[in-house]
């Protein structure tokens, strides 16, 4: 897979005990490249990774797009991760959230999904694999490469994964235009939240297997709020909730 | 301008008392066309709109899609809404929030924030005219057809449209990383919301020219979420406050 882009780069360079496997990073050959690349150039060489000089023409060729900065890396397969590993490896007491995406297909959604759950402190995202977009080059750019600090599960199987969710102590909240209003509803620490496909939702037997329908409700002439859109104000509104649940509790301790 | 889709027909189709000017609906002349494609052939015909069939390819010509849906719509230029006659109608007491958008650039993002507005109740959006994305076919497609259903004010000189929101009683919150948690604003009854360009961030003297910032605390290894994701935090924080402060208000209010 080739990614591109010096925001992603750095993020790469940034990571430590990482699974990630760079097999090279290629830069331009251009005279006059700015201090920033220089710098980049060096911090690559350090990190002992294999570095490339080649023509801007050839970066677009590997990478498929202009913009590439002057950088474009090269990496094998992106590292899922497995979900049993993943249980196996939470704590059971933890307060956790967890992300489930139900078919949704738009890389754009996926990747702006991604951006906002590590932003919120979601501590993983589990995929679907059929009907269901996948880690691609485009996915890591709207996620400002920020896929590589989250684990991403694929989910074959999503019936079994969701009964290994509840055994692991996980309730699971389906969003649904059904459901009850996001702010009334009390959460366990232990969170997993299902938003499903951009046309279609979350899948019926998927819902039937879930612990609470959650709606986020809004203007009566609108029919529905972008998967995306609403992943933002869920997780949030969670985080929120979290953050001012432990300032409250440390406020009443004594002193 | 041409649209095309059939979601953005029926919000077309649906909007009363517009000010929308649809020139013509072009349709495919398919044989076999699907019965919903023939209801909104005869639909658009009896809203007295001009009607043409003709041939997919044509239609993809038009449009710059091929992903038409068999439905084209060509419109008069989009109607933006003066800043003054917006003011000028609005209520002086009641609850009212407005979105600003300081050179916004990515014609997704403002698309995804328009979508968002019009689902949170927002009053209308303001964005400025230099450097920023303004209305066109993208998006209004990733708006989902919904900005036609709010006010967008195109601003020419931000200082005097600050300057005219503080004369009618708005008080102006601009997003920004060294703000207040947005969680412990107190908001004042008439919001401005400025969010700001995608690399920059709010201006420095638009900030100067607003009353307080206000941040969404997130991870430390993250340096920014996307504008539309922030949006949609804020404004459906906003949205939840209102809603839970009139049902006390109405709780409290003896029988």
């Amino acid at each position: 897979m080739y990614l591109h882009g010096r925001n992603v780069l750095k993020e790469l360079l940034g990571l430590r005990n990482s699974n990630i496997k760079v097999k090279r990073v290629l830069f331009t050959d251009q005279k006059n490249v700015d201090s920033q690349l220089e710098h980049l150039i060096k911090e690559t060489r350090d990190k002992g990774l294999r570095v490339e000089i080649l023509s801007p023409e050839k970066l677009t060729n590997l990478s498929r797009e202009k913009k590439h900065q002057g950088v474009v890396i090269e990496l094998k397969e992106f590292p899922y991760t497995d979900a049993d590993a993943f249980l196996n490896d939470s704590s059971p007491s933890k307060k956790s959230t967890l992300v489930l995406l139900d078919q949704v297909q738009d890389p754009h959604n996926l990747g702006a999904i991604i951006r906002t759950s590590v932003a919120a402190g979601v501590d993983a995202i589990a995929i679907t694999t059929s009907n269901s977009a996948e880690i691609t080059p485009a996915v890591v750019k709207v996620s400002a490469g920020l896929v590589f600090k989250i684990p991403v599960i694929p989910v074959g199987n999503l019936a079994r994964f969701q009964e290994k969710l509840k055994g692991n102590g996980y309730w699971i909240y389906a969003t649904d235009m059904s459901g009850v209003a996001y702010y009334e509803v009390e959460y366990n620490d232990k969170v997993a939240m299902i938003f499903g496909n951009e046309g279609k939702g979350v899948r019926r037997l998927v819902k039937e297997r879930s612990d609470l329908l959650v709606s986020i409700p809004m203007e009566k002439t609108v029919d529905s709020l972008n998967v995306a859109a609403s992943a933002a104000i869920l997780l949030f509104d969670r985080r929120r909730r979290i953050i001012i649940g432990e300032r409250s509790q440390l406020s009443t301790t004594p002193g």
